[in-house]
């Protein structure tokens, strides 16, 4: 039974700006030599979510307007403690979500064709963004 | 240790009609002889979510007007790009996540009684909705 | 492989109302000598949820006005058919999700410093509301 773990760091931007995962979980699979399992992917902190889309051009810009028709950037009691200006950032995380389970058959994630793992940022400025990923089975 | 896999497919009509799922769970748990471990269900394709809810009519009707109500049936910046106008049924999906894992314990899912994991389709169109469950544990 | 389930009951008051779990979770998997593997964490019923947040005073208000402000306390279908009137809860709840997955390495959940998993319990009375968390590696 294989119990694996790999740790990338990517540049964010902010203001739910969105990564495709996708090539990183295909390395990790790879390389652990994968067959039948779950993945699980994971963004540690409080101001990131992961989730899924079709990786094109325009949900890249629909969900971050989504996301702002939702949840504006506005004043919330979280800034009026702490002077960071982000408490619309925790908020769209902790609705969307900070981890993601996808079972693996074949060595391949049970996925749509059209469909990405991806991470979210949902912070008020870039950030070196830890996503880790485990896996476990065979 | 476990670690089995069962497919399906359901027929959806879209705009976020609702499958309850929890005949074909107890199927699977049963005929691969479950007793403690963790199950993940997932909906491959970007959209169509899984959830749990209490599924009366109420709520079969409620959950989607709620959809309507957060994620507008409108003109997204992916229906310009593609021609399917789904463009709320990805953002929907989004939101709701493709995967749940439940935690199983003498052979029964940790879930109340009126509580079922649902199949919830966005698309806007009938689909032929591949569900996939995955078992691993004792 | 270890396989562990650990059970709390937690009176909660409803309306949103978050309890942080980092003590019970680090209680889990000291007991049980996790080292690497996936913690999963649910709330069985159908009026409450799992997630993560800074657990600090101003989201504990933010969080609940978000959710009054997205599905607000009103007459939903739910509540023409059953007497109960939470049929706010319920799609709060849905919309959520009643489980978190996170994985777990050196016996410490992969979550930032600033991150708690929280039990949200968006019922609209007092409860006992259990909650059971499960272990699955070495």
């Amino acid at each position: 039974m294989k119990n694996e773990f790999m740790e990338i760091t990517i540049s964010t931007q902010g203001f739910s700006d969105m990564h495709d995962l996708s090539s990183h979980i295909r390395e990790f699979l790879s390389r652990i030599n994968a067959k039948s399992g779950l993945l699980t992917v994971i963004v540690p902190g409080s101001t990131a979510g992961i989730t899924t889309i079709e990786f094109e051009p325009g949900l890249r810009r629909d969900f971050p307007e989504l996301m702002e028709k939702l949840i504006p950037r506005q004043r919330y009691h979280h800034d009026s403690t702490w002077g960071d200006g982000n408490g619309f950032s925790h908020l769209r995380a902790s609705l969307l979500g900070p981890s993601l389970s996808v079972p693996v058959k074949n060595g391949t994630p049970v996925l749509g064709t059209w469909q990405q793992v991806v991470l979210v940022d949902f912070d008020n400025r870039p950030r070196a963004r830890r996503v880790v990923f485990h896996y476990m089975g065979e």
